[in-house]
């Protein structure tokens, strides 16, 4: 998304992103690089149990997926913020395929080189259920 | 952390995690996993150009990773339910060594079986130095 | 389960931990890990031929993920000592669910700061069957 | 196949790797070593709406899987010289299990105590379907 | 680097990307990914005894990684042809910085719909050095 | 090693595998895979104040690699029957290289089929020291 300098963006700008499909072995190497192996994510017969019928995906795993469909550019980015009210809504089963839809709400004058730009940040899947939102804040150059 | 059911805990209980070092391949792997190659992560060459000197690990890498220090326990936690006010405050340099100081700051009761729990989260490394912070709030069970 | 110090177990406990299901890509990781591309792991075609009729885990990650399930706790175990009688007893099918039935069956005293404990571990799937035992051996410190 | 000194070998030899299934964790693991998210390879939405009616294999992760299933010798390989004439044929759908058949078809003297070998290589599927060709060129130590 | 439909394209025109760090990590993953465990890549006290005097990255692993540093555009993309006279010149050892300078050199028209374009693609580490080369042949849709 | 069939072994048999550098990658990615996330093996804080003065690698990494270098052989091998007396001895640490020596010890007949073979195994590391030893059983076909 972040393909033009600060000073270029307006509030209410929207941007969607390419999907990608959410796969069992991105669940069980989530689990391995975050140490985070609650049942729910790596027992199939304990999620069974569950009012989800199944294993879902770690949030953190699909926010870490929205981070990279965002495709940063170089030169671009001047630093990743924060988040602001991230909630994890709806679970992501595994085989579900997720895309980002985002919102310029807001763009604050920082340094002379630099903005902070504010973006509502829906995670979709391919149902068109939200399962993740947030407010993302990226530190922008300027031209 | 989270042994005890709502209802045991109380605003201003303190805990420490375990520590865990931030390797070369953990950056790798978070690349691969997320899909966010952003240059200052995976190009040595471009990170030594910028202010940091070398690359950094990804902002969503380390917080991964702080979850699976906080070690939730089945049948305690209900759900993830969000993060609040989320800042990246300083870099994690690969061979840094991480670890999660937490602290209780709000009980709020919800249905009859459940309560939320915001716990007011610092990611230390070991000089000191925080690097990020963050509200997590949990939806946890009653006993 | 090893959250006391030596001297305060007894022989004949028993402890059952968490579950977790073996995964196609747990298989393709530890194939990769470990070097072991023998066919009946990574030839879906050639395991349809032998007696198993599909792929199976290998008995060695199923026994690595046994020992993550078991929850070393620093500060109590001093050293992983060893492993007698291990028994590689029925397949892993990808999909199986494993957990861990263990008894203290010895109690040793070695210096005088630790003991060693010998546990006998069955691994075990979803239907009830035992795939893996083995009686492993650990350095526990005293209190 | 190379366990051989190059002056052992005859132009016309042939030679059939064990198979090996190219599976979504294969896929997954791919894309995130090579950075290559091109959607037809991690988007199942996108890929259902291709010719193809799913995801196919990254060419690039087939060709490198029949890398290893040639098994080079140390003492005999001594350099990976290049490929010619690689063509990416027809798809390799994830659960295909691919094998090798390579033949020689050049033998050429290069320096006192090394020599270079063409090998046709075709990389097919379970199904007899050729997926990719190309031409191998190895430098082989003399006895 | 394709962004643009075939139509749009002239031979000479050049093109450099961004830049990727071959890690350790990578190294080891795709010697698990791959099967290719020989001793140059994954042992270093034999990779010591070699002219290399370490160990050095596989030569389809730096190519598989060029292919990521291309970013080819779904819609633009209609299929990876093949690689023609690929040559592995020089080694890329653990912690070079690899990027791409790729000269389109042909274009040849196919069907109604399509184009061939055939790319000369140089992999040069931070040094200056061309460690690969070779020309590969893309599908490109019209507008 | 098993590339005959029982019948063609003798007692007292040797055979040297290749080395494997075991990596940080490697550690990484067995903590990952396991779950075994002991403070001794993924936080150098920790590790720096234990008698080792810096992470070692888990014995069930070093033994799983180990069964990789032994190159079962398909047809010959029909099953890993077990482990007796499998000793942790020295740490391996991350960038030593290690490697297996094997004598064979026992030749049993089992069914007219197959027979049990018992090996010694030992893993050294490249300063010559024995890190992990054991009596691997398997059974085997005739030919």
């Amino acid at each position: 998304m972040f393909y033009k300098p600060f000073g270029q963006y307006e509030v209410g700008e929207i941007w969607t992103s390419f999907g990608r499909t959410i796969t069992e072995s991105d669940v069980v190497s989530f689990a391995g690089l975050s140490g985070d192996f609650f049942p729910l994510h790596v027992d199939e017969e304990y999620a069974r149990t569950t009012q989800f019928g199944r294993r879902i995906a770690h949030g953190m795993l699909v926010l870490s997926i929205s981070t990279g469909l965002l495709h940063f550019e170089p030169g671009i980015i001047a630093a990743f913020y924060g988040i602001d009210h991230l909630r994890f809504i709806a679970p992501t089963f595994i085989g579900d395929t997720i895309h980002l839809n985002t919102t310029i709400t807001e763009l604050q004058d920082r340094k002379e080189s630099q903005g902070l730009v504010t973006i509502k940040q829906d995670i979709l899947k391919q149902t068109g259920e939200t399962v993740i939102t947030g407010n993302l804040k990226l530190l922008l150059n300027r031209a």
